[in-house]
């Protein structure tokens, strides 16, 4: 054997490591890799990621919306394309391998594949999304948005913290945003989408498990709830005339922690709150506070706001405070295809694995892909669940795991595929 | 008559409005009042208190700290002095009546003595004390503590937010600070201090009362907690797992609610609160707040902490967090000089109001004063509680009860005032 699993999981965490480096913080071990849509690093990345497509025999393209496309072609003729990738894009200080990984794992995937001659009916599309977390322009899934044929052309007009907009960012990368409608997919020459990523839990970890498979991405609503008492003096007003707005503020915190602990497939929390006039000697006037519930289903999510907005108005009626409250986000909750999720599952076991499904709390790129196809997920284990963090940490094994993984799950799908 | 109770409250009002003026804001209904130390303001408002008091006769002087202290001299060989007045200073964006009506009162009451010929058998001086609120410098009772002696001159040295120090905007202001010491006045030489203040709190108004009699100041104690868990994705981190700040916070906030409504004597407030990383998609990992208590009594605020800190411990221990704890702040209770305070119940009686009694929950002059001699106060009852806001309000009658009640506790204090 001239490259065994091994190798292909060293060189993914070599690739990983390389790419890690592009990166608009220099210290990468104390702050983190910081990497934007359509900035200097995006390009440099870009640049690096061509260098190991093309060495494997890859066509590479950028599309419009500043996404790396490389294809791995298949010799079939009238192939369809299996669309494999990750974002490249990272939140501020964030870790190395949230978005990159499920670049890079394909690429060692495919240098595997050629390695011992295993050729697959359709063709490998490895995608590096141009942004996914969307912290340049408060605009998530952009590149993935493209892909799927659901952008908006709105979008181009969003602004970063410099006024600079996602067009003239687009343009000054070299992609002509105009043309970004060229750039989607069309439904029949696609088979699924399928995506590595950290697990961003602890999870897997908890049960020392390398990989799971995805059943579902999470829904997610957010709401914002401001709390209104009477600011006072701390001293003089007597406790029973007091209508302390933090006071009910911490009311709804606790009903939220409360609700989603006796909820099963459900999580929130207030993860945001201000309070005014905020001094240590005036009674609160007015906290707000957001409010973030998450489950892979919907109408689990839904019952429970209802039930909390009831126990909220409930509690701060008690306590003689008003409250406003505006929902400011909603995203469905997204199903993995189960055909796809059953061969992932199969391909775990072909690799003498456990298999392990879970669902994701997270929002991925397959949020948007789903518009276009059938779409699972691959998660990795991750250190202590942590992700968004400089100390982001996998193990060099659990990058082995992955692409025997994929290996046995192209192989399954190879002889699924009807040959053209 | 000449001059009638109704008309000498009608002056108090006048001088009040006039006063107002000299503020650092220039529309004084909508932004309130703001008159710091040693300022131009506190100049202009100085000269004009000077002017009015040159009209009654008193004799006028500024002292090292910037305390204006006028004197209505008694004729009496040997007389001693009764002390009143209040702070010419105002929070920012403040009422006209918290500090200012403590100073003008004495000067229609003057006023008042005067046209009826009442000679008293000790002098009156007003003073009108330079800082009390602190928010220029950071330090309260300022000038107060000049007058009895417990000045320390180590807070010459602090600074304001434009790092002017005190010591250095005093001398700007004509004083000679290096001279303080000179300016205490000798506990032999005085009678006792007595300052009339707004309420700032709901209870005489909602008894219909003009005034109170003051039978304590508060004692008050700041802490500050500082709550920690672990930061984690808000989808991934299974709720089993969360160790989530703002939970435990939220706890604290209910805890110090709890105990102080269920507590006689004891008020007390989570005023401020800072939540990081305050994202709506991130569990909270680090909740810093402030905790006070306050009480006449000393040992029921003390057993109150204790406890509160006892409940804090096991709540947030349930909840896997930790928490920092420290003390920032305490000051004892003073208790009004009951033979003063007696007095004034008198005078309150005399003037055909039922006399009611109650604590302070603001801390006020006396606090340093009590170093020196017999306090008490007179509280004027003020629209809906409301101080150290634009809103503050007084109504123009309860001045005019305001200088009768002085009045008539200046004539038993004669009368109980060994001759000398």
């Amino acid at each position: 054997m001239t490259f065994s699993l091994d190798q292909a999981g060293r060189q993914a965490w070599e690739w990983l490591e390389a790419a890690s480096t592009f990166s608009e913080t220099r210290d990468i071990a104390r702050e983190g890799v910081t990497r934007q849509c359509a900035t200097r690093e995006h390009r440099d990345v870009l640049e690096a990621l061509t260098g190991w497509m093309e060495a494997l025999g890859m066509s590479v393209r950028l599309d419009n919306a500043a996404n790396l496309i490389g294809r791995h072609a298949s010799g079939t003729p009238g192939a369809r394309t299996l669309l494999v990738g990750s974002h490249q894009d990272t939140v501020p200080n964030g870790g190395k391998y949230d978005g990159m990984m499920g670049v890079i794992l394909p690429l060692a995937l495919i240098k595997y594949l050629q390695e011992y001659d295993i050729a697959l009916p359709f063709h490998i599309d490895v995608v590096a999304f141009s942004d996914e977390e969307g912290t340049r322009f408060s605009s998530t899934l952009l590149g993935s948005k493209v892909l799927a044929g659901t952008f908006e052309p709105e979008m181009l007009k969003a602004t970063d913290d410099e006024g600079v907009t996602l067009e003239s960012a687009l343009k000054a990368f070299g992609c002509d945003p105009a043309r970004i409608p060229e750039d989607r997919y069309r439904p029949e020459e696609v088979i699924a989408f399928l995506e590595a990523h950290i697990e961003q839990g602890p999870q897997l970890e908890q049960a020392s498990l390398p990989v799971g498979v995805v059943s579902a991405i999470t829904g997610i609503e957010r709401h914002q709830i401001t709390v209104r008492g009477m600011a006072g003096h701390a001293g003089t007003v007597p406790m029973s005339l007091r209508r302390d707005a933090l006071v009910g503020a911490a009311e709804v915190i606790r009903h939220v922690d409360a609700l989603c602990k006796g909820t099963d497939d459900l999580v929130g929390v207030v993860g945001k709150i201000e309070n005014a006039p905020n001094g240590v000697n005036v009674i609160p006037q007015t906290t707000t506070l957001s409010i973030e519930l998450r489950s892979p289903r919907d109408e689990v999510r839904r019952r429970a706001r209802e039930q909390l907005l009831e126990q909220i108005r409930v509690s701060l009626e008690a306590l003689d405070l008003t409250f406003d409250h505006a929902q400011t986000y909603e995203q469905s909750a997204v199903q993995c295809s189960p055909w796809l999720t059953a061969t992932l599952e199969e391909a775990v076991k072909d690799s003498g694995i456990t298999p392990r499904v879970l669902f994701s709390g997270a929002g991925h790129d397959g949020l948007a892909m789903a518009d276009l196809c059938d779409i699972s997920m691959l998660f990795l284990r991750c250190r202590e669940g942590v992700s968004h963090h400089p100390s982001e940490a996998i193990e060099p094994e659990d990058l082995t795991a992955a692409v025997e993984v994929l290996a046995h799950a192209c192989q399954r799908l190879a002889r699924r595929q009807p040959q053209a």
